[in-house]
């Protein structure tokens, strides 16, 4: 048994080695490849994703695992090796149910889709990617019907970036949030806005980045396994266990956009730091949901990041690097304008409070879509509908309205948005487990101290990688299930009493 | 027969994927990469090459090699395809004859005999590499005996680089070459030193970085496909035809380091970026030996970077980079510190005249402990005893002599040095054919032209890649075999001028 969890191991290293290979050329194709590098790249990304997957599904993997499942089963529940078992099992059964035709046929069509919307949207021209969007429909729902036991069409779909969670405990979570956002946000818009123009004038790049990475290092980012470099889209990806980066984009006329940028993908970045270092090179050294991977950016960005404690510690630094555009502005003043909530149209732009009706939106319409209650040709219109009832705004086009964003162009239907919110649920849920354990952790922050707070995320959460779901994980820590009270707690808290609303 | 060829053509571009990824991976690991990276970097790395060789060695492409053969052979000689088959053909049977047991072993061993010299040098201990020594020298034999029909043991290594060179004819062009040099090198150096001293003022980093790329742009170095990173021992990489860069380092206090390495760096670029589009992916799509290769970087180096022609342009602008350090200089004397010539220790600060008795040394070394006419434990002996009587010097211990560069610790013995002295032979031997076409070009250079003289090499050696051999490019090029007469007249008439040797 021994000799056979070795061989599937060594299958597994190579995966990864292939897999994290990949995440070297995305990541330099992101950030330096010069543009005529463009189709040499999509041939080697193809190449590798293509060897990966073919080493990964061969027969003599499900064989392995075959033999090796009793072996896995005499082992204590949570044993590393029990764990890895079972989690290769489920992926090797996902990876075999779908036919690598339709694969194939998917990623040809959603790079003809991306193209597409690159033309559509400065166009302003939904029809040009009408019949894309039609075709990724019918290639979604294909993909879930290689599942057939599920609940909803769409928990195949969920299920790839957040294993285990299905849409009607979804729905009825965002359902419940929905209820409490809008008149919270209606509340906070009925108020004067706070001013935030400061945060508009000039902030030279460099001093901007360096000044992030020295947050981020003092919250426990590992420089000696990780960097950060520029890019259009910010990204977090890990090459294995010692070389972990993250991306971040700076404009020199909004001070929030970088700094706000890097304290999230570190966040990201320090979870899979915090990963045991023996379950390197096998699927196990991940994060363990698109959720919790995003309660952890979303963590370290908002709860931590725009804190007044944090700012009552890095304010003064930040007025010595900047004092011509911030020595006349208060740390109340401050905090205010980098925690300004408004109905806007765009979702990356969005604060803390509306982010998530931007994402609850995308994420109903898409439930919509898969099911055959909302049709691609109508989809503008029930966008533009949901934008007045949630959040009172219409989007004067398509291009601030359904074609802002490329996700829908750019891969299944499904499946991708859920994890926002859920991260959002998620990182109030485990801050206030911290909390619990240490109800110094705020004090700490306003010192610049991070320590206690990095220890518990890493001891409760990061270390474990995907060796417990995203569900084990919250019960492992709480007792019990997914839940948005310690969500609505943390907004009504803070927003309540930054807009003075009783 | 078109599907076979098309299958076989499917086969090489993903081993081509494979090896360009591998060549990313590579490029970051020299120049971005953390520290805490090496480990995971080298097991990707390893997986790879793995992975690329088994799918070239498979008997898949035996047989369909076999298939084709008679289709090759019905095709007019200088056809893409015909080459392409022949080319593969060849390189399969190179891969096929030595085992990969062998080949495995090697890689272990020269990782391991890399470390010990890193140790070893900065200990001036001999003792310490010599037993990797010794059995590196026994894994080179054993790599050249699987190619039992070669004349001269050598000639199995030296093919691995050097495609078709034999050692018997190296032998006689470098020992007719050594004949010419030393006395040249001896009047040369009985004569009063150059000044150069102006060139070790401080010469800020990024304006040496802007002047350099600003020249190597204007040889031709297309930053659309290609860009320019910082790395501590500068190379060129091809990630295929869109995407070529190429490495410097910069020494503030020393200007002709960066410079020449950046002109040196895209003489090898230009090559790879003038390959035909059509042989992309293939294995014809790269430099057809390491003496071509060099031919190129020395070229753009040597034979045009530190001409009078090329100065009498770009001096007027370096003086205005740098006005402070080169005011006072003039043209006249800033040409002959450039070219300053100097019998000294160390290969890679050699200039161009004694660079090659450097080189020869080693060569004739390499050759000898092949033969075992040389013994391992002798070397250090011989090493200073070839200094002594070709460079009059000698070390005063192994850091400077025989443990001052990694070429012995970290790959075969024999194959890799005579690249540098054939490039440097050829590069003459090329632009004598290029000034017979176009004498137009010295007078062009002086006027920061360079598209003639880019064109005829684009023409006759670049677009080909690897579709003909060292020798053949040659043979067509000049309409007959290597000589050094071309690169004596070049060395002769510049240094015997420059010093006003009669």
């Amino acid at each position: 048994m021994k000799n056979k969890l070795q061989n599937l191991k060594n299958i597994l290293y190579e995966v990864d080695d292939l897999q994290k290979a990949a995440a070297v050329l995305y990541w330099d194709q992101s950030t330096y490849m010069p543009a005529g590098g463009a189709v040499g790249r999509g041939n080697q990304l193809s190449t590798l994703s293509k060897v990966a997957h073919e080493k990964f599904v061969d027969t003599a993997v499900g064989k392995l695992l075959d033999d090796l499942q009793p072996y896995a089963d005499s082992l204590p529940d949570d044993d590393d090796d029990a764990r890895l078992i079972n989690v290769v099992r489920r992926d090797y059964d996902k990876a075999t149910k779908v036919p690598s035709t339709l694969l194939a046929e998917l990623y040809g069509h959603v790079a003809a889709s991306y193209q597409a919307w690159t033309k559509a949207r400065p166009s302003n021209d939904f029809e040009m990617v009408r019949p894309y969007l039609e075709k990724t429909l019918d290639l979604s729902r294909q993909i879930a019907n290689c599942f057939p036991d599920y609940d909803h069409i769409a928990d195949p779909l969920i299920d790839r970036s957040d294993e285990g969670m299905k849409t009607a405990v979804i729905r009825q979570i965002f359902s419940d949030l929905r209820t409490e956002l809008v008149p919270l946000v209606q509340a906070i818009t009925d108020l004067p806005e706070p001013d935030n123009s400061f945060l508009f004038k000039h902030y030279p790049e460099q001093k901007q980045l360096d000044f992030g990475m020295k947050a981020a290092i003092q919250y426990g980012f590992d420089t000696h396994r990780g960097r950060q470099d520029k890019t259009h889209h910010p990204f977090m990806t890990s090459f294995g266990h010692g070389d972990i980066r993250i991306t971040t984009r700076v404009n020199e006329h909004r001070f929030d956009d970088a700094l706000f940028s890097t304290l999230h993908e570190a966040g990201h970045a320090m979870y899979e730091m915090g990963i045991r270092p023996e379950l390197d090179r096998t699927p196990l050294a991940n994060g363990t949901s698109s959720g919790v991977h995003e309660s952890q950016s979303r963590l370290w960005e908002n709860i931590v990041g725009r804190s007044y404690e944090f700012w009552q510690h890095y304010y003064p630094q930040l007025q010595t690097v900047f004092p011509e555009n911030l020595n006349d502005v208060s740390l109340d003043a401050f905090y205010r304008a980098i925690n300004k909530v408004s109905k806007s149209l765009i979702r990356t732009d969005a604060d803390e409070v509306t982010y998530n009706l931007h994402v609850m939106i995308r994420f109903d319409l898409s439930i919509q879509l898969l099911e055959g209650t909302l049709e691609v040709k109508d989809l503008p219109e029930a966008w533009n509908s949901r934008y007045q009832s949630d959040l009172g705004l219409q989007a004067p086009n398509d291009v601030d309205g359904v074609l802002q964003d490329v996700h829908w162009y750019s891969g299944v239907i499904g499946g991708s948005f859920q994890g926002y919110t859920l991260g959002n649920i998620m990182s109030s849920l485990f801050y206030e487990q911290a909390l619990k354990a240490h109800p110094s952790i705020p004090a700490e922050i306003a010192q610049g101290e991070f320590g206690t707070l990095h220890g518990w995320l890493r001891e409760n959460l990061y270390q474990h990688g995907r060796k417990y779901t995203a569900n084990e994980l919250i019960k492992r820590t709480t007792g019990g299930d997914l839940t948005i009270t310690p969500y609505l707690n943390y907004l009504h808290g803070k927003f309540r009493k930054l807009y003075n609303i009783s």
